[in-house]
């Protein structure tokens, strides 16, 4: 006898249930990309591990799946090497192909290689499910789908409030009200350069991300602990008292950031996308956020972040310019910005404030109970016409007893049983059942038709 | 300067235009799925290698994708085993995972484990990549989709006839002609029984299958070769000079079989089904063909295979009943039937019969050019309002030379520009240019969103 099958730590199954609430996302999210004009790729899941390492840093290298060559793995690889070399060397010697890990390495690559058949801006969205081995936990999964939208080849902001209109779409298409957070990683540069610190942008924007948390007292304490000095920080102090609207923070920071020109230069991209709501306003709250610091390692202009605004749960969508993302596959000087979806936080979402659709519009509507052989030869044709009116209906497969083929229409959540005995056959109708009431209707096979398309 | 990148061999690419194509053929299988009550699920690209081992024959085996333990995997394996031990024993001592070869194994671990809170019969459908190290070649691929539909804990016929209809409906959708073969492993069995030779059934069926090919003394020649008996031989001798109509086919083998319990009742079933075709008859062409013989190993009655009746490209979709799927993962006596669509292959039949559609609901229909930021803020509620209307629409994020912009709506195949200059900025109009005819129009919004709803 076999053990109770399982699968691998981190990933998962997804029932019929769970799968019609993932499609709702991910068709939602869908559609609106393609009312803006993007278009869809895939890759593949394997890629050259070469074209994986060393774009996540040395942490994201370890989390890489790498896929055994197939064969004699072992062929070129001398007995001491094998016994010797370190798990991370040798794995690489035994292994040529790894998983992705994400959908903007994979695209970067695509455009690369693709980069005489690419229209450029190229407009793309990317749904598929990345992979890493990292340690399992709550709302952590080793398998999980990543919904890219990206523009590249084009260095407008336009393309970012275009991202922005897509994300308060999506967003009420859903049924979720968020709050979009703006910042600039150049008003970001533009502050570490007015207080005399160009260096040490990375270490102010850490400490000024725990500003809700600890404090103006706690940050600068802990700016002082990452070694900055007393006249710096003191410039800084009243950059973290700012207060007032966004107009009213905008006027500051020009002021603020008069001697950086990087500084005044993402002042006013930042502007520019608050202007823009102006012409289009969004259903979204955006607010300019200084202490959103998301991506910094990459992101070198707008950084964008979304959050519910009726429940805490983190990032649902984030995303940022790169200025070179290509560059890494020696294509440079291509600009590019996107933002990434969050399929299983917005399911959390969706599902805690109960926000999921009832049911989805092919769901089974209509079961025929099966009373043996004739009454069967007699349905066959009107389910075949229900079924090209688009409604979906089935026919109890086996002569089963009444009570497990009801059974089977309850937990299948089906809300009408059709009952079809000989009297029916005689007079050419059909008895209809409503599971919940229990209310019986006997119509010809036309009524039956339009009595479901409008239930 | 790196190298121009790539992906690994057997592994592709879908471009935009793929990806509509592609699209096209998933969402029409799917909507029959879904219209006929079967659900979707899906199962993790990775499966423990022990669920994957052993299923699919030692060649199977050595197809499987596995995955590099993370971390130290070489940690528990002596020196002396990583140096000696062939790579296939040492492969499964350093890899747990492995990539899904088929969702025929993933779906009978899916309904072992989760037997609890599935409802019985279980129709579902599931649609996914696969993985195989098999050596790549022309429409042979490492990574591809499946596209499976199969009921479990049903033997009623019924659920074939069902899948028989799905496939009619499916290539009807799709626009193509098909014939629809059928075969039975029972009728098989019977055969070998009916000529005396009842545990030579797969040597019979393996010369059958080469009838057209290799004629009857071929066939003859094939089986002597292969050991079986002249009396054997001889009584094989009508079956295979067997002609006429399905009727007739079905009379001889009446008497034919009248020895074999087992190839009667496989008669029967086939029977059965062309019998449920008369209640509601099929659009394609469906026929008995005993020299079917599709995975004997493992289908325990109804074959079914589906080929192109236009052009000549091999199986487009199959499938079978088999009794005992669930059987390794230690859950007996579970009968369930199924059938797979073959993506890629329909992929090529669609392109060679040039059956795909034009365009997608959804492809770009409008472009507007930018003339600068005040042209902008006046487009922006007009885009707005187009896309609320589902009319997929775009503005050239760059003010970027004319010529360049209409090139971008040439390249995008994208129908329509919109010009908008002071002079439709004063009158409250836009100018309309469709991109074929070089026509132009000026209209007001409103005026807008009917001309490209109803184009």
């Amino acid at each position: 006898m076999a053990d109770k099958p399982s699968i691998p730590k981190g990933t998962r199954d997804f029932s019929p249930l769970e799968m019609a609430r993932r499609t709702y996302i991910f068709d939602s999210i869908r559609r609106i990309f393609k009312v803006h004009g993007y278009l869809p790729i895939e890759t593949p899941a394997m890629e050259n591990l070469s074209s994986l390492m060393g774009k996540y840093g040395d942490e994201g290298d370890k989390l890489l799946f790498k896929i055994l060559n197939s064969g004699d793995f072992k062929a070129k690889i001398r007995p001491d090497e094998l016994a010797e070399l370190p798990a991370g060397r040798l794995g690489t010697m035994i292994s040529e192909k790894g998983l992705r890990y994400d959908l903007t390495v994979p695209f970067a690559r695509f455009v690369v290689q693709h980069r005489n058949e690419i229209t450029f801006p190229f407009k793309r969205y990317q749904i598929q499910p990345v992979w890493r081995a990292d340690r399992p936990q709550r709302g952590r999964y080793r398998e999980f789908y990543q919904c890219d939208v990206d523009v590249i080849g084009s260095d407008a902001l336009l393309n970012e409030f275009e991202l922005i209109q897509i994300i308060d779409e999506v967003f009420e298409a859903l049924g979720l009200q968020v709050v979009i957070q703006l910042n600039n990683r150049k008003v970001l540069a533009g502050i570490a350069e007015a207080i005399g610190a160009p260096e040490r942008m990375s270490d102010i924007t850490v400490a000024m991300d725990k500003l809700e948390k600890i404090g103006l007292e706690g940050v600068l304490a802990e700016l002082e602990q990452r070694g900055l000095g007393l006249a710096a920080r003191e410039q800084l102090n009243p950059l973290l008292k700012m207060e007032g609207s966004t107009t009213e923070k905008f006027a500051f920071l020009e002021e603020y950031l008069a001697g950086s020109e990087t500084g005044l230069e993402g002042l006013d991209e930042v502007r520019s996308l608050f202007d823009y709501t102006e012409s289009d306003p969004l259903g979204a709250l955006m607010e300019f956020d200084l202490t959103l610091a998301r991506g910094l390692s990459y992101y070198t202009g707008s950084i964008i972040e979304v959050k519910s605004a009726e429940m805490s749960m983190g990032s649902i969508c984030g995303g940022g310019r790169y200025d070179d993302l290509t560059g890494i596959f020696g294509m440079v000087g291509v600009s590019g910005v996107g933002v990434s979806f969050g399929a299983d936080r917005i399911y959390d979402v969706l599902l805690q404030l109960e926000r999921f659709p009832e049911r989805g519009a092919l769901d089974t509507r209509l079961l025929f109970v099966n009373f043996g052989e004739r009454e069967v030869r007699h349905i066959l044709p009107i389910l075949g016409r229900l079924r090209k009116n688009n409604i979906a209906s089935e026919l109890y497969p086996d002569q089963a007893k009444m009570k497990k083929q009801l059974n089977y229409a309850d937990k299948r959540n089906i809300p009408f049983v059709a009952l079809v005995g000989e009297q029916e056959i005689a007079d050419g109708v059909v008895t209809l059942k409503e599971m919940e009431t229990g209310k019986q209707e006997r119509l010809a096979p036309e009524e039956l038709i339009e009595r479901l398309s409008s239930a």
